[in-house]
């Protein structure tokens, strides 16, 4: 039985959000999400369980993990150690390929890797659906890191049906998510405060009632690759949530100065000819979604914005995946 | 029986916006929306009848008015010659004492002292009611701009019911409205453009219903003078109207860099105490309402804003009044 393994897990960029809980405590969601891996913004975890430790040893990249995340993440080593029934203390080191402080989320790759790297080292050997349930409840976005490519998460009922099944492979269609880093500074209002917040909104209700029209859209479109079936409605989800968050109570505003000015030139890049658009997480940054022929003068555009810091172009990523194994 | 007749209106600024109409002929809106008069944002406008006249003739400053000023102002002035049963056509004189290209809505200030002017010009006397529903026509928050100080507007179901009333004199509440001006330009999207798409947004039948209760909690604000209950009902409100337009289709973007900037400052300088809240119309300024102690102060900070290139301090103002009548 192995006792170590190191897993990779690559961040995602969703089409359509995930946006408050249906239960906050499993994280099962108000509705179905759907993502793109982004393969080049992603995480590579350790973990290996060692009889000898007294407690968790937690490093992400060169530091011990702070408080909050070191509570985390015990507590998902946890909820693997119950599914394998043993007790043992583990070292857990994680790292991302991208810089910290970029606003880029990475607890949809952390907790993605963590979950398929600590239950190999585990022992246990969980089907892809059960590592999407696991990293689920991890972080909510995690549960779409698990499959490969193009990805839907089925927001279930319960825990034990909310999952993320892969919908197209990575190499299906050749898009970009072309990110414009505009602040590195933290979030203001963490995503899982929103996902709190977010069923304060008055209009939770009418965009959940909506959202299946929309979502069989962004199907649509990615099945026929259709760029200009698919740049619309992404673009009406993103607003979306910052709507939901901007009338929750108390609201939340994620949006920037920079943000608005990205957008502002995106829309009339497009306007020009260029087949870009643009969708938003809940952090500063802006998501520029083309075609590979494209994404080079979508670069070279969001780098002539004085607010755009850096410029990190993703193709589409391939699903967690383990990298080494070890047995002692 | 005059044939001249010089009037003056204010500007004003909604408090509960409105957005959509129920019958965009006669401007009778989707829902009642809540205002108060600027002092130091107004318009006068002298009409005089002249038969020797073949065609009208329409002055906005200096300068004869363009084809859709035109158009828009002859539409009205044929409103009143139907009530006065007169065919003689008008010299219209019609001037702001804001500058234009500032990004202010002159339409309301305009269409109240041109509904004034040119009734009594033509020798009627509307009451203020008839008044307010003639002005609605020509422009909906004209309608408005016609009573003193802080007004409503009931929807109504249809032109003979849909009219602004007083809720409170001028002089009831010294509140300010400091106005960041961040751009000169004009607005890309005009709002009788953004009134006509606001029904498809699936998010209006919403606003619609959820209304009631933050109208009440604006007037109860305003008889109260309890700015700390109304600056969070306007600043939903003012939200809600910039989402709705975000979500209509096609989507129309009021924001800015500039707008995110001026709301993120006093969002942080009401954090740091200063009891400021702000409000949007469809267009890129920001008015900031605050107390009269606090104004100065409001406008200083204002200022400092890089994107900030002119501050207008309002307090609440009149309703239209006839300045000079002329008999022949």
């Amino acid at each position: 039985m192995p006792q170590k393994a190191t897993a990779e897990a690559k961040s995602n960029i969703a089409f359509i959000k995930y946006w408050g809980n249906r239960d906050a405590q499993y994280r099962v969601p108000l509705n179905n999400s759907i993502s793109m891996n982004l393969d080049h913004a992603f995480t590579t975890t350790t973990v290996e369980f060692d009889a000898r430790l007294n407690t968790d040893m937690i490093r992400v990249g060169d530091l011990p993990a702070n408080d909050a995340t070191r509570t985390r993440v015990i507590t998902h080593l946890d909820r693997v150690r119950a599914l394998a029934k043993i007790e043992t203390r583990a070292r857990v080191a994680s790292s991302n390929n991208f810089p910290t402080g970029t606003g880029m989320a990475s607890s949809a790759s952390a907790f993605a890797a963590l979950s398929l790297a600590t239950t190999r080292a585990a022992g246990l050997n969980l089907d892809e659906r059960a590592l999407s349930i696991l990293a689920r409840q991890g972080s909510g976005s995690a549960s779409r890191s698990i499959p490969d490519g193009f990805v839907e998460w089925m927001a279930g009922t319960e825990s034990g049906n909310s999952y993320a099944v892969s919908l197209l492979p990575h190499d299906f269609w050749d898009l970009r998510d072309v990110i414009a880093i505009v602040s590195t500074t933290e979030k203001k209002v963490g995503s899982s405060d929103g996902h709190g917040l977010a069923q304060t909104s008055h209009f939770i209700d009418e965009r959940v009632r909506a959202l299946p029209l929309r979502l069989q859209r962004v199907r649509r479109a990615l099945f026929a690759k259709n760029l200009a079936m698919l740049g619309p409605a992404i673009e009406e989800d993103a607003v979306e949530l910052h709507l939901i968050a901007m009338t929750s109570n108390p609201p939340i505003f994620y949006w920037s100065p920079a943000m608005v000015r990205v957008i502002e030139t995106m829309r009339r890049a497009r306007a020009d000819g260029l087949a870009v658009y643009f969708t938003l997480d809940a952090g500063p940054n802006v998501h520029l979604i083309c075609e590979a022929k494209d994404a080079d003068q979508v670069a070279a555009r969001a780098r002539e914005i004085a607010d755009v810091q850096n410029v990190i172009v993703n193709a589409p990523g391939t699903g967690a995946r383990l990298i080494a194994e070890h047995l002692f």
